[in-house]
This record gives structure tokens, sequence and C-alpha cells, in this order.
């Protein structure tokens, strides 16, 4: 017998929308694996393509979050490189498919998805199309399903009219927050002064609170969608 | 025209379970309607009583309380000394007739509730009390009913099976932060060292992510129940 | 300190996803907001193309609204002329983007959307991008975001299975019912004798039924999205 | 075959928590079906009791009840005589015992139920202790379980943390509007002026919208709870 | 008076995202309503295409289907070949409209529609255009409106977060349940072994178990949309 | 790193209402913890009272759960002898303290509670008591907390009114479903026939069921109200 509570996530796949998802989201989490022995792959799931996106631009922020993930010890990153704002216009079939064929190479215990009720429709489409990916009707699936909150996203949908995000999970990152700044730290492109969400001083006090709800000094919260023991 | 936005509360009644919710959920929005001249009325629903409960720590809490109020500015406070944590035992009747007595007497134009899915079976029978409270049948009702957040109580429910808290109503307290926190230095006997959700860093942490959400140093938030214009 | 009760909506946009939409489901109050001296701006985002519809007919529902929104005394209407019945097939960023530069433009204090959980995608979608461009991260964002609800739409979606429409914010318009129903009585073409919903005498009971909830003769109902004071 | 469509009630049950609740949500069904041939029951739960009630006021109230039952055709009308306003300090045994000795009793193919979402705690416990009487595991069980709104009661809960009445089965009652009216003008001592909810014009209006939601002159609207075929 | 508690379906059409939702959902009912004499008939919305769906394995599966519906005694299937997997790339006005074009023609007193909540993109679509397709504003529409639950779909969603399939009407099928059995072995390219969701086991233990809540041997269940009596 | 996917539940308490609750809910998964070598302890919260029941049929049950316990490997089973069908007549304070008082005393890692959703307000109770009992502001809480389902409770709620059972958490027991039908054979007292939930047959259906969906032969499916790691 082992240690009780101890969530045992095993091979690990987060999936962010864009780069910094996964950090704001998952960072103290991943840091936290990664020094536990666990393996965490990150997939990137868009790119920003021109001409609303720079070319520059997108390539500092994937430089950005390479510079994160080593922080994290990431163990590999995949650039998914569809088309960032756009994923509604993209067919299903292609999002799935990108998402199952890595989720059949990579044979993950663990996924780790946006939230289905955040505001951006790249968020909502990532997390259902990664469902599709999952279905346990195959030889092998991740036995354990996360959505993760991200500030400037999460909490600016509408209340009581999209899915909330109440966490049932919270995992205790008190030895792994200042790894978590670190990283983010990393993104100069996409952070910002306080008081907007997405800024260092607010990440703090998520993990804060996110952590006094379970009397932890910080933690990470989830919403479970499934587990299979 | 006034400077649009802006939420007229008017005469303002907040209701508390028990002494420190109303500072918790609501001290920086009592510090900032006092501030802008509003009068602001607490009404304490329950007392300690013996032998669960000693007289002296009561009559402690209590006066705390008291300083706290005067801190920020309350009119006036009312002790309807209704059995703490036996408002479950307490008569419908009882519950609803003490408040509806307040109602009637201060005429309050808003009245400020702990939130019906708080854990506490007697935050939420002061809820339903009140909402029966304030029926928009009389001559004169209150024309807003705001819903406030507790820490160490609301995160605490069962997520997905008691009412969610999804804050609609954001309350910009930033001038007011400060206020809130000495008030809330008053109730030695309630405050408990981080990372414990009822202390003093959990307040601030919480205060700023209420505000980044809507981009200001610090809120506090809460749902609407009903607002009639 | 002004008369408490009062919802302050200064500088006002009222987006309709088709001409209509905003005199069923906003226009007393639009009336009412104009006679208060604020100035009230109408987007209607969508124009039937060819070959669904005529453009005679869409010419005709047009001048119809014209001539509405001249007796609710709407400031100015805003024709985006996206596709009808067609928003799910135009990219997100077109929808987004249309919603975003009128809302940079006017500076609206207030927004007044399309219910989330009306049958009609148009409808679902108006909403959501709306939402998008009204974010709080900007210097300057709407700060009371409200949803109307339209007869022959919001009553036919799916019991439990969509988002319910359950009002929380009633406005008082007996002084402007008639003024709404004679706006109304303009819809020639999109009119329809009782008991249809989206008739005359539909219209009377439902704003008898909202008055009435809130002891008034005459009210129409919103669901709150976000408000920051 | 007989005519699709039909709501096949057969003896049927109406369960009211105090006199004119069964005909404020049930009038004209009772009517209709009494009309159809069918046997209606209904059962008044609760009676108040002094010294919060005048013996002459009960009494008074019941006999305006049973003149509105004598005009909707009621076929016997049972007064279980709990203590109105004190359901919820009455042992939830005596609630069950009684409804599941009535029903046991007139073995119902229908049971109408208070909508469980209502304000008044008397329509919670009766609605809940009802469903206990009617669990699906004897002989002879009911086989359809509606539950109907209540003006003054229904619409003044609390948005989005109450059980919401969304409505999913519409009766066509254009035909014994009127009966309802008539019945619901019995009760001298509860109707009241517009615009109050429990007024002659609130219910004709309330029944106009649930009629033109299905196209229909007036209706009125239930949400179902069980059904077995 | 006819028998109370029977459904009286009539004239029904039952809607498919894909051959064999039908009978996995609805097969028992349907073998249940040609016994009692009712036209039932099924429309299949898509239809795999090239290069995705290899022509011979559609025709295999239609030939299948075509196999099941005899054996359920359905009337007359109708194929609208929409693409499969692709409908949400298929503009909502051309699903709206194959589906509006076939209640018009068939004008069914019933229809039975795949569930919102389902997993799959082309489920949830297909209930949403078959409900702009049943809007009760037309001079015939459907009185009864179900959906119903799929196996290896139903259950694969995201708990709390997606529309919960929680039944409330049963639909007695032990008489039926070995027709359907049967009628599903027809679809040898879709049937798995057990413990997969689509296997004959699986089959009967939802029967079994949507039977026992309601005390009988084997039942379909659905959630109630919309009835208009 | 140990197997990921694997729920390690440590220290585990159960807590039932009533003698085979729990054996219904988390029979299969007790006996799985128990063989791998987990210590699990049942708290059963109430016992039937005179003159409601007699003492010969409640000491019969009680003996039938001790050989169910000891079928299942339960290390302890506690007696709280609360009133059965009573406990919303038993004050909060009380039951709240006898279960804090077992939490306190075993310190479980895992609590496995009734779903707050089902029909018997006994059930409800114990789960909101025992979550007042596991509040995580002690220096030592549960990490993990499920609800378990119950047959012929959990089924017989309102769908749609009361909280819905929509499982989340999987737990494997094809290798111990045997073993859980054998411990509910001992409840000759509490078995039904088919079709009644509380038969052999539904059990078995129920476990079939709940396994497919995750690929498994037989599974329990429980809620997680909280986890910390």
């Amino acid at each position: 017998m082992r240690r009780a509570g101890t969530l045992s996530f095993g091979r690990t796949l987060v999936v962010a929308p864009h780069p910094d998802d996964e950090v704001l989201g998952v960072g103290g989490t991943i840091a936290r694996l990664a020094s536990e022995g666990e393996e965490v792959f990150v997939a990137v799931v868009t790119e920003g393509k021109p001409p609303t996106f720079h070319p520059a631009d997108v390539a500092k922020t994937q430089a950005e979050a390479a510079e994160a993930h080593r922080i994290l010890r990431v163990k590999e990153t995949f650039w998914l490189r569809l088309p960032a704002a756009r994923l509604a216009e993209t067919s299903h079939a292609t999002v799935n498919g990108a998402l199952f064929e890595l989720v059949r190479r990579l044979s993950p215990q663990t996924v780790v998805l946006p939230f289905v009720g955040d505001m951006h429709m790249d968020h909502q489409l990532t997390f259902t199309s990664a469902l599709v990916a999952c279905r346990p009707h195959q030889a092998d699936f991740p036995k354990l399903i996360l959505a993760y909150e991200t500030l400037s996203e999460t909490n600016w949908n509408a209340p009581y009219l999209s899915p909330a995000f109440v966490p049932n999970v919270f995992v205790d990152i008190s030895k792994h927050l200042e790894t978590k700044l670190t990283a983010m730290r990393m993104f100069a492109s996409q952070l910002r002064e306080p008081p907007h969400e997405r800024s260092i001083a607010t990440i703090s006090a998520l993990a804060s609170l996110r952590g006094a709800t379970v009397m932890q000094q910080a933690a990470e919260a989830f919403v479970l969608v499934r587990q299979i023991v």
C-alpha cells in the first residue's frame, strides 16, 4: 500500500489551446509531476496564422513556451499547428484526428484539458475533441481526465449560463509555485500588469485561494471529467 | 443622469448568520457605501447558546463585531439572538418573523444575504427566510437582493451538487480593502493563520482575484438574486 | 446620493440578431431610457441574403425597424449586415470583430444581448461573440451586461437541456408599454395573430406577468450577465 | 388507436399545500379532466392553526375552496389538516404517511404536485413527501407525476439557485379558462388586485402566455416528474 | 375514457444521426408501437462519405439497418444522406431544411430525437435542428417530443458539464426486448463484444435497469422535451 | 512511481444511512480494497426504533449486515443508532457530532457517502452532516470524498429538480462482483425479487452497465465530492 490520497497521474498529457494556457492552469502540477519522476507531455493545439498573427510574434511566443516548458521539465512539446482563433472553422474530424493520433501514440494515463466552459471557443472545442480522442472503448485509453482553469478565460464566461468551473480536485503545489511563476515569466508577450488576470500577482492570488480551500499554501484546482480505477 | 454603471444600494441591510460573516463577505462594500454616505445596517441572526457556547466567548465575539462595525461605519447592528448552529431546529416562522420584522422596520432598498449554497445550514436557512421576508408583494420591499460569499463556508460545499457561487456582480473595493482588513483583524477569536481560508492572507488573495476578474485592484463579488428598477 | 434601486444604464447598446428582437425584448426599456435622457443605440447583426431572402422583404423589415426605432427614440441604428440564419457559417472572428469594433467605437456603459439559450443559433452566437467583445480587460469596457428574452425563441428551446431564462432583473415599463406596442405594430411583416407568441396580445401578457412578479403594471425581464460597480 | 397527443390522466389526485394552490396551478386542467369524464380528487395538505390563524378565517377559506371545487367538478376533497406554515416542523413520517395513505386508498393514475422549487417550504415538503408516497415499488403506483406552478410562489424563489420551473408539459385549457377564473373568484380571501401575482389579471396573462408558447388560446404548464407507459 | 397512463404516440418519427442509434435507443418502443398499430417512420440523417468511409461499408450498414427496420416493423425509412461526422460543417439551413421537409410531409404526432448531451456532435446537431423543425408555430406540429439515450455516446460525455440524461419517461418494452435484440443483431458491423457498451449484453443490462426503476422487466428511457395535450 | 490510474483510497470509511446501502453502493469496492490490504470501516448511521420498527426486525437486519460485512472483510462496523427515517427530526449538531467523532477517531484517508440527491431524507442528511465532519480545516482530514448510488433511492428522485447522479469515478469490481452479490444475499430482509431495483438481477445489471461505460466487466460508479493530492 502506498500513501493514500495521492493522485497517481502516471504518463501525462497536458493539452493547451494556445501557448501559456498549460502554464496558467497546470504549471505547478507539471513541475510537481516532473519532480516526482513522471513524464509530462504538452500539446499546443493552435498556432497563430497570418495575416491575423505575425510570424515573428508566433515564433516569439513559441520560443517563450519552449523556455517555460524547459523550466517545468516537460518531456516533450507537440505543436499541432491548427489555426488559432479558428478552431470553430476547422473540421471536427481534423481536430479530433490530431488529438486522437497523439493520444494513440503517447498512451497517456492522464490527460489534462482546458475547461469546456471557458469563454474562448478554441478552449471549448479543444475540450470536446480531446474527449472524443479519449473515449474509453479502445484497448488503451486515459484513465484520468481533468479540466483546468485559465485566468482571463474561465472567469469571463456567462455565470449560470455557461458551464461553471467548480473545482473538486486540488493539487498541492506549495513546493512548486515558484517554479510555475518562473515559467510564466518566460511569457513576456502574454503577461500583463495587475490588475489584469494574466499577471503574476493574480496567478499567485489564485494559487493561495485554491490552496487555502484545502489548507495548503498553494494549489492548482481542477474539475474531474472521468477516472477509472 | 448620473454616472452609469453605479449600483445604487441606498439604505442597506446586511444579514450575517454569525458575527464575522458580514465582514468576510461584505466588509469592503459596507465601508465603501458608508464612505459614499449610505446608511448600512447589519443584522446578526444567531448567538451561541450554552452549553455549546460559553457566554464569555459569545460576549467576546460580539464585542469584536461591534468594534469591526465601528471601523466599517455600520450605522446600527441588530442582534436577533436566535440559537447558533440550531437554526434548523428553530421554527421557520420564528426566523422568517424576526427578519420580516426588521425589514418592515428598516425599509432597506438593498438586502445582502449569505449564500444559499454555503455549507453551514444556518447560512442556507438565513438566506431562505430572508427571501421570504423580502417578498415583493408588500407596499415597500427591497429592490435589490444580493448574496455574498463567505470564506470557510462557500468553497467547502459539494461541487455540482449544491448551488454554486458564480459571481455576476463585482463591487470595486480598491480604496476600502485596508479598512476591511482592519475590521477583520478585530475578530481575534475568529481569524486563523494561513493557509486557513479565514485568514488575512486568504481574504486578500480573494479580493485580488475578484478584482482582477474585472480589472480592479480589489473587489467583493456577489450573486444577484433580484433587482427591480 | 440618488434614489436607490435605480439601475443606471448610461449609454446603452442593444444588440439584435434580427430586426424586431430588440423591440420584443427591450422595447419598453429603450423607451424608458430614452425618456430619461439616456442615449440608446441598436445594432442589428444580420440581414437576410438572397436567394433565401428577397431583397424587397429585407428592405421592408428594415424600414419597419427604422420606424419602430424612431418611435422608441433610438439614437442610432447600426446594420452589421452579417448573413441571417447563417451566423454559424460565418467565422467567429468576423462576428466578434464586427461587435468589438462597435463596442470600441460607442464605449457603451451597458450592453443588452439576446439570450444564449434561445432556440435560434443566430441568437446564441450573437450572445457569445458579444461577450467576447465586452471582455473586461480593456481600458474601457461595458460595466453592465444583460440578456433579454425573445418571444418565439426563448420559450421554444429544450427545457432543462438548454440554458433556462430565469429573470433576475426587472425593469418597470408601466409608463412605456404603450410605446413598445406601438413600435412593435410597425413590424407588420413580423407580427402574427394570437395565439402566436409574436403577437400584440402575447407581448402584453408577458409584460403583465413580468410586472406582476415584482408588483408593477408592466415590466421587461432580464438575466444579469455581469455588473461592475 | 386513439387520437395521438392526448395525455390520458385517468383517475387524478391534485395535491395542494394550501387551499387555492390547486386552482392557481391546475384549475383549468381539473375542469377539462372533469368535463372529459375523469375523476379528479384534491388533497389539501395543511390547515391554518391558532393562534397564527383564526378559526373563522380558516373556515372561510375552506368554504371558498369547497365552492371552487364544486365549480371545477372535483369529485372529492380531502383535508389532511397538517399545520400550515409548519410542515418543516412536522415529522416527515407524518407528512409521508398522510399522503401515502391517500395514494394507497385512491390508487390514482396521475398525481399533480406543487413545484419543489417554490419559495414556500410547505410546497417543497409537500412535493418531497408526495414523491415518497408515489415510489414505484408497489403493486400499484401512479404512472404520471406532474408539478404545477403557483403564482406568488414559483416566481419569487432565487433564480439559478433554487430549482427553476421550466415547463415541458402544456395542457390546453382554452375552453376551461373561464371556469378556472370563476372558481378562483370564489377565493375572496386569497385574491388580490393587480398588479399582485395572485389576481385574476395575472392568472389570465399567465394562461395566455403558456398557451401562446404552444399556439393555443390558453394553457396550464407543468414540469414532468415521471411517466411510465 | 381509455386506460390511463398510456402514452399515445400516434404517427411517430424516430430520428437517427447514424444507422443503429434508432435501435439502440428506441428499438423496443418502435416494436411496441408497431405491434399496437401505430405507424413508425425512421429518418437516418447522415451517410458515411468517401474517402473517410468506404461505399461498400456504407452500403453494408444501410442494408443492416433495412433488415433491422423490417424486424421492428418500421413503416418507412428515410435516408437524408447528409455527411456523417461532418454535420458541424454542414450549414444549419441544410440540416434544418431536410428535417423540416420531412416533418412537414409526414405530420408526425410524435418525434423521437437523439439526446443533445450525447458526445457525438452529429447527435447534438440533429437534436438542435430537429427542434427547429418542430417549432410549435405551424398549423400542424408534433405534440410530443422525446430524446433517447444511445449506448457508446450518452454515457461518454462530460459529467456535470454537458447536459445530463436523467430519464423521466419510461416505456415498458418487456414484451419487445427480444425483438429489439434481434433487430440489433442485424448490425453485425456495429455490434461489439462485451464489455463494450454497444453489445447485446450491455443493451440487455440497460433495459433491465431502466425497467427495474419503474418495476418492469424491461424498459427504454427518455427525456421529455415537450408535450402538448 | 506506482501504476498510474490507481485510486489510492488508504484507510476508508463507508457511511450507510441504513444497513444494506453500503453493500448496494460500495460492496464491490469494499471487497476490492480489503483484498488489496486496505482497512475499510463501515458506519451505519441509523437504527429502526419502536414503535415504527420492531426490535426483532432491527436485530435481524443488523445480523444480516454483520454477516455481509464479514464476507466483504470490513474491518469494523460502527452503529451510530440514530433514529431511522427520523434524521430530519434529529438535531444537526447530533448527526454532525456523531460523524465528526468517528472521523476524528479513525482518521480515514477516504470517506464514501450516500448521494445527496437520493430520495430518502436520511441519505441527504447523512451526506450533509458527513461533509461538515470532513471540513478541510483540521490538522487531519479525509483527502478523498466520494458519493455512491443506491438502487431504490437514487433513481427515484425528481429528474432535473433534485441533484442528478452522473458518475465520474468508476471502480473496476470485475473480480469482486461475486463477493458483492454474496454479501447482498445475506440481506434476506431487504432483498426483493426482480424487477424490483433492490434485487440481485438489478444489482448485476447496474454493475454491467457501469462497467461497460469504461470497458470493464463490472464496476461501481461514484461522484467525486473532493480530492486533495
